[in-house]
């Protein structure tokens, strides 16, 4: 068994460091060769250093020769890249074993789905939900996905989803199997908004190209709850890019439903004859409710 | 030094528990008398059996009589009524000791700070910025306010802002002065509005007093990133609907500065031929570098 992967960061590092502690430990249990490319290179080189992985790719090509299982580990639009030269025609694609399987770990799946059926890759989708707002490999954490979800999304052009889901057990995720649309839809709500969201608490409160003249004074009072509210702001801008940049219709179909709810908020603290304390205590009672059952 | 709580949660209970455990610590350094009262009385009582204070008062105004320092420690509504009270012709303020202030540790001071120039008591404000979503004494810690800003907002009435720069020290937190309309529109921005983004967060997710169809489905992905984006909306709704409710109008403004950004992320999403790939890369960048400097 051979595994390539393409990108090595956070997430791709954390899969990696999952497979090799797993191998030697399961009695009978093949130990994948493991071999990585990168853009930079920077990531396979420290795993190399690590002893997470057996080899550093120069180039695409050498990774995938021979591989049974292709991991796209980098941002969507490069994995969107990627998977057009992974076809049979492809570049990439021609040196890739016989039966071998694409798959991917992007946060949003219909624009690599349409990527695999125009090149013709063997593509099975994959999405592990678990994030952290530092990049790179040196961040990479074997127990990252342990007990998450490790969504798998329709294959196509015969990539095997029974791979992927040996990849996220390997890695302790539980797999939810989702149409790459259903997908998509859902994490919108549930990972890009909330995203977005902390952006634009911060274009509010601490001002967006220009900063605000009261920011200072305000963030000297910030405490854990502008923190934790605004982490996400913190994560890598390419990866939050090219999230945003895929999965659009979605996140703006989310972001109208969040100013439904602010303007709401708008017109309850500012209802004529005072704030609609009814109302006020209402909402917080029922937004509770959904957290904590 | 007689110090009276009236109320004792999460944030007069970790006050209480730092004084307790500063008192015989520091060497010369006076013990104060603590003695508390609360509507339901069970923190009080939590906190005299953990051996954390002197003494349960069963109504306020013996809890206040002959007190030094008074600090209130309720939701920021119940602190107005009491404040109404703790003027020279109230039934508590005419218990004070002479020389007695009256504190506070409410998230929103300029309406305190107008009910104790109304009755007349030695008032002078203070804002202990730090919390948990766990309320109530149990979760009390008397490293809370250790190195976090304490606000000390203008006295009236010969309050004697000097207490509170003392109880903010004993707690291990740095003093940061400042007047309670400008506390109030600062900490409308770093603090009240993060937890309405919150809550609107939630409502555009999980739905409001309805609960949205496929909730429970997204609901099965969520990661960190969700839960610390929403964590805010998991607090105390009382206290939550209070601070709203008495700081609305620097609130609403500061809404509609967060809508005025969600409207340019979806602006951008939905460009004309497709998101606009610069601004929403140049937008994470600026929103990232406010956070990480």
């Amino acid at each position: 068994m051979r595994i390539a992967f393409l990108g090595l960061g956070l997430i791709g590092g954390s899969i990696a460091r999952a497979l090799r502690r797993r191998g030697p430990d399961g009695p009978g249990r093949e130990t994948p060769e493991v071999v990585a490319w990168s853009e930079r290179g920077t990531g396979p080189r420290a795993a190399l250093a690590a002893g997470v992985i057996d080899a550093v790719a120069a180039a695409p090509g050498a990774a995938v020769e021979g591989a049974d299982l292709v991991v796209l580990a980098a941002p969507p639009m490069a994995c969107v890249a990627l998977l057009g030269r992974l076809g049979p025609d492809g570049d990439l694609g021609r040196r890739l074993a016989r039966g071998a399987t694409v798959t991917d770990v992007a946060s949003t799946k219909s624009a690599l789905l349409a990527a695999a059926r125009t090149s013709g890759a063997p593509y099975a989708g994959g999405h592990p939900m678990a994030g952290r707002e530092t990049a790179g490999f040196e961040a990479a954490d074997g127990d990252l996905f342990r007990d998450r979800a490790w969504v798998v999304t329709e294959a196509v052009n015969e990539g095997d989803p029974a791979r992927v889901r040996a990849l996220a057990g390997a890695c302790g995720a539980r797999v939810v199997e989702l149409d790459a649309a259903t997908h998509d839809r859902l994490v919108a709500a549930i990972s890009h908004l909330p995203l977005l969201a902390a952006v634009a608490l911060v274009e509010a409160v601490a001002g967006g190209e220009e900063v605000r003249d009261d920011w200072g004074a305000a963030a000297g009072l910030a405490a854990s709850g502008w923190r934790d509210t605004t982490r996400l702001a913190r994560g890598d801008v390419t990866m939050g890019a090219e999230i945003a940049l895929t999965n659009a219709p979605e996140i703006a179909a989310r972001l109208r439903d969040l100013r439904t709810a602010i303007d709401a908020w708008i017109e309850a603290l500012e209802a004529p004859g005072g704030p609609d304390a009814d109302a006020v205590r209402r909402r917080l009672a029922a937004a509770r409710r959904r957290l904590v059952g």
